[in-house]
């Protein structure tokens, strides 16, 4: 139940309903888009597959991207849904080198909710959002019955603007490329698995719930080449890296030794059956840049938060099928593939 | 149960709890808008009070909106909540003069839902966006456990170009304006209640969902000035007309003979104890315009879709509390006021 599921599940064609690994961001959430979304919606700003969609607009460029949040409980320790879908929507724009605007925020709210809970999540979407300079500038309320909910949903849209010529994306992975994260990974997962759970650890695990406004900026102004950046949610480091691994068709060689993982989520990881790569995370990207610039991206990553561990985690090797290999901390070898279904559910 | 709640409720300082009404788009919703949303949220987009909020950007002007999507059920005659929601944001973007161009779709699915049916809602909502020259560029899929949804929720957000002078909302209006609609009203909120409910009358009644692309265009394409637009969604006519003589303090006189009601609906309407003016429309919309360009606006109407029986319905009176007087059919006047509660729970 806890491992991640690797083995190949049953293809879409074969399936008649949505299960519950539909919405692990894996590779049942893959093949959902490859055969429903977006052989439907086809547009060349889909086909990027980016985390939002880049459109001309005069002579600049704006991101535009959405994301549902359904995440139980709904306060926990790191953060609130508020946070996490205000940040969310931010460090997608962030992801495609966009400086966040605005945002929307569509509410599906069940009848029996507590106003005062409510309060609390809009106070928290409001002060995250001003965080990153972002003005929450239109929204929408729906209500549906007890039972056909589960206290609140939230949708958050946001467009962002493109002030810099990078073109940061997946296609622009190159041989030759690092690939650098910006902190230890796997707090989100396992703070909500711990919360909802009632698991207590030594100390608590805070989700890393965060705008990454901070770090991308300091990149994009320091004047080196940016070839792609990822946020590492859903299906955690691994799923992250397989998906771009598979659209660049590059090769990606991970290190696991170098890979920062705190005592604490290994710890907790190790009791409850999961590995940290798959682990989702909400204030943590790779970052991919050409070989030459990625001592001083890692130094600017040091400089804007040292506390998270910033590390250079593996190379790009010559285009092929697109398959991450990992080097294990005891020196074997293995390639890395997405989640299958769902590890967590409601991990955002 | 059937007749709109049109006393006062209970305010929202007194209440703890979300209930179906605050969904209502009536005024409930607005104290919730007003007590929770807005405070947190203030900006200068948000305070326009208009369908969706207007940016500038680079030397143009931007609108951007969002809806979430409840309506039960999925599929209804003349609709379903695929072409509801793509339909729903193009008309928020058209009322705000602008043309749309992009589109986000967050989607939130419960366990068990049939993929033919996502397949069909999906192909629904692409047909829908391209007959409006729209695209759907990015999203998201959520996956809820069974019985914490109700099969699919899908919020919509989009971005449409402003590219006229037209200050287009209900800060504009004045004394002396002319009220339109574009066609008969009470349509949709009657398909659904048939829909759900399993009645028949003589023959389906179906809803009026479409896109106002057409007659927006023709009118901002006419010379004409125009003051403000606004659909006839939850709520219906007579809430959104107390809405902008509320927001633009005018007084709003109203003859209810000239307001289209086909006999079916009205029928339905009778035999349920429901209100025309107080049911759910989602292919119509008020339009406001001086005097002087009244008979131009209503001869676009009726060459764009006279079938829909355009007709201009009121006058804009001078500034006072912002009121809204109806003249009944036999020579009685009465104040009109929102909806208060929820008439049709999940309408849209």
């Amino acid at each position: 139940m806890n491992t991640p599921h690797l083995e190949c599940p049953v293809p879409l064609s074969y399936r008649t309903e949505i299960t519950v690994g539909h919405g692990g961001g894996g590779k049942l959430t893959q093949e959902l888009i490859d055969t429903i979304f977006r052989p439907a919606f086809a547009n060349d700003a889909l086909e990027s597959q980016h985390d939002g969609a880049v459109m001309p607009f005069a002579k600049k460029r704006m991101a535009f991207t959405t994301d549902s949040h359904v995440v139980s409980p709904l306060f926990f320790p790191g953060g609130d849904i508020g946070s996490l879908a205000v940040n969310g929507t931010i460090n997608d724009l962030l992801m495609c080198g966009a400086r966040p605007l605005w945002m929307s925020a569509g509410f599906i709210l069940e009848e029996g909710l507590s106003l005062e809970t409510l309060d609390k999540i809009v106070k928290s979407m409001a002060k995250t959002a001003k965080e990153s300079g972002a003005s929450i500038v239109t929204g929408d309320t729906k209500v549906v019955e007890r039972g056909k909910g589960d206290s609140l949903y939230v949708t958050t849209a946001g467009i962002g603007i493109i002030e810099h010529n990078h073109i940061i994306g997946p296609y622009s992975i190159n041989e030759g490329d690092v690939i650098i994260v910006n902190g230890d990974i796997g707090r989100h997962g396992m703070a909500i698995m711990a919360s909802r759970e009632g698991l207590e650890f030594e100390s608590t695990i805070e989700s890393d719930c965060a705008s990454l406004l901070k770090p991308v900026e300091a990149l994009l102004n320091s004047g080196i080449t940016i070839h792609c950046m990822r946020d590492l949610t859903r299906g955690g480091l691994a799923t992250t890296l397989v998906e771009l691994a598979k659209t660049s068709k590059c090769l990606f060689t991970l290190n696991e030794a170098s890979i920062p993982v705190t005592d604490l989520v290994r710890g907790a990881c190790e009791i409850l059956g999961f590995e940290p790569m798959y682990v989702a995370n909400e204030g943590r990207f790779a970052c991919i840049v050409p070989e030459k610039d990625a001592d001083k991206a890692l130094a600017i990553l040091n400089e804007v938060a040292p506390e998270l561990c910033p590390a250079v985690i593996g190379k790009v090797g010559p285009k092929d099928r697109g398959v991450v290999y990992l080097t294990s901390i005891i020196g074997t070898e293995r390639v890395l593939d997405r989640l299958s279904g769902e590890q967590l559910p409601r991990i955002c």
